[in-house]
């Protein structure tokens, strides 16, 4: 018996015409696969209407409330996806977040699975029916509603397709699948068959928008084998999978850029244990997420420590930046939004020494002048200035040769 | 300690604006009240909205899922109008049909309460929180979320204040109070400081839209006390209680229509028993209300019966009645959709015979033509034609003297 857990996203069901085009797509499917799970997030913008209905009411809107509010948006579109199914004559029917049993701790808007049930659903896909269930949401054992945070969908059919045993996961998105770089940059990119959760890890991580990080950690942590492909059309997706099932493993798959980070640099930093603790530890109680961090030791004993942070949280990186620097006796603090940070990824640079050393010289061909670097065992990360961002990617894309079958 | 209900429709929380109002007058009235529990439709046309989805993706949507979907409404609401207190410093948690335990049938989109078991409300109200609950909204004991059909959220506040041993149940609306007839239709019509539980019902049942019938059963049986007032301004409302609270009981105290109706004629029916039973259970088999019903019995024992049913369930009350007909042997069947409902309601009809008498004079003198009787022993209803309703209504307002004090 196959079974399979479909996601769609918003803008897969942005309106009626969508839903009925999903309705068409699952009945198709039902026609090869024993049993089908779809999970869907809320409607186009609705989570963009309610949250600002929320900033209409409230400067800080309880956390509590906010999860009550943004978890109607899923618990519309299941509902009219189940609908159109019915009216196609594929009986289905949809469950909350409750009803599934997805429980999650009581972190709200950014709650963390803890345990599916799933009895009901297993219950349901026997007298062949097709569960569409909300995504995003979860409940405690108090019974609160909670939310999964950013791209919570993805998390919620993950998990299930690990709860339920399903054969593979498929994630319906409104791009083609994962590629070698974003298309919209470079116009040569390729469309990969097959990328390993690591590589799509270290992608997400660098800025590749098609799947949130967390759901591909879920997905690497149970094996649930993942399957990215179009909402709007037939063609084939990208497979993401243990690397293991890659028989042939590229030095390089692929360049990604995040153009929406800022560096922030602490000058003249006394270099005696603790300060980078303090520093950082503050920075992590203030909810700043923390992205590269460099540091270098000057003269004098005195330390430079630069990181980037997301622009969206530089005013209160700012803040506590600022504050802790005074109290740890730094010369000065410089901020700048005025950067592009390029990665390149590949399972394959393990083996490989000498990927780094040939990345910087593409780029010092360029006259790309390169500010930070971060490594990982698969990846490269370089911050250039943001006007050269466009020009290293498509630099790096062609070095590498990413747009041929054979790259290297 | 005192505990008030107060429930505010969909009007009065139209919009993020109106929803902080709404949060301020809550506020204001927590320096009177110990405790108070809000009850809160959807947000001013959204079950419309969502109607309008579920019939772009499906001609016959189920019914579970259309609770699912219609469910959300509320909760949306609640959940804004909590931010919104919380924003002005009184503490707020929003509860879900499910949360508050408001446990109904499996009848999905017209369920009836079973139990409430409202345990956390009382925790969270002794903890100083105002609790906002989604209005509309149950669960069975199987935690399928049902909705208890129109006028329901005025059903969840009377049954909350029932099950909380409420003082009273406040019922915010778009108007100031019960009328002796429609001020829209009779400019000088006079707001009723009371009004009885068993007055209201026939109100309502007669037309009158300011309270559905199913809550004003409702608090009548659990002796709830309802105040009907504006959710705009401060001004006095109507109480509705029971008829030992009311001290001058006026013979009539209003006058209500409905324009709404269609009347049904089944000609020569044969006279026997059983026949009005085959009639009237199969137009129930087909959930066709039928509201008023006349016999005659003609000659050649042959039947006439005179029906009538909302216009809306017309199309549907057509073909069962032509087929019924049929087969019973009928000679003709008529339906007229050109008819008007005129009623006077008043407690005090009971102990006062020739009610009905100087009402039909009072048609009479302006040349109203009578087509059917109906009578309770605090109502009479006439049936019009319909473009004679609206002077009917001003007829009846000015004979029985109801724009001034003292009346009858």
């Amino acid at each position: 018996m196959s079974l399979v857990v479909q996601k769609y996203g918003g803008s897969s069901v942005a309106d009626a015409e969508k839903i009925k085009k999903v309705a068409k797509r699952v009945v198709e499917a039902k026609k090869r696969i024993d049993h089908i799970v779809v999970v869907v997030s809320a409607l186009g913008d609705t989570t963009d209407e309610l949250l600002s209905l929320a900033r209409q009411v409230s400067s800080s809107p309880p956390e509590r409330e906010m999860d009550m509010l943004l978890s109607t948006g899923e618990q519309v579109s299941m509902a009219l996806l189940a609908m159109a199914l019915n009216e196609l004559g594929q009986e289905a029917i949809s469950m909350t977040g409750q009803q599934v049993e997805i429980l999650t701790d009581a972190g709200h808007t950014r709650a963390r699975i803890r345990h599916i049930g799933a009895e009901r659903v297993i219950r349901e896909l026997r007298r062949g029916r097709v569960v569409v269930v909300a995504g995003f949401q979860g409940v405690t054992t108090d019974g609160e509603i909670t939310t999964l945070g950013r791209g919570g969908s993805d998390t919620t059919a993950v998990a299930l397709a690990a709860a339920l045993h399903a054969d593979y996961c498929e994630i319906y998105t409104d791009v083609d699948g994962v590629f070698t770089a974003d298309p919209r940059l470079v116009s040569n990119a390729r469309k990969l068959d097959r990328v390993s959760y690591m590589e799509m890890l270290e992608m997400a991580a660098t800025g590749a928008k098609v799947l949130q990080a967390r759901s591909v950690e879920y997905a690497r942590k149970y094996g649930v084998r993942l399957y990215v492909r179009s909402s709007f059309h037939e063609g084939e997706g990208t497979w993401v999978v243990s690397e293991d099932e890659i028989m042939e493993k590229p030095i390089v798959s692929a360049v990604t850029h995040d153009f929406s980070e800022a560096k922030i640099t602490v000058k003249g930093l006394p270099d005696k244990p603790g300060v980078a603790a303090q520093l950082f530890g503050t920075l992590a109680e203030a909810n700043i997420n923390v992205d590269m961090i460099i540091q270098n030791v000057s003269e004098n004993a005195l330390a430079d420590i630069s990181f980037t942070v997301g622009q969206e949280d530089l005013a209160k990186a700012k803040e506590v930046t600022l504050k802790i620097a005074n109290q740890l006796g730094a010369e000065d603090c410089r901020f700048d939004e005025n950067i592009a940070k390029v990665s390149l990824i590949g399972a394959g640079m393990r083996s490989h020494p000498g990927v780094a050393a040939s990345m910087f010289n593409a780029l010092a061909d360029k006259g790309i002048n390169i500010e930070m670097i971060s490594t990982s065992p698969i990846k490269i990360s370089c911050v250039v200035r943001k006007e050269e961002g466009e020009k290293a990617v498509k630099a790096l894309h062609e070095h590498f040769g990413l747009s041929s079958e054979a790259n290297g």
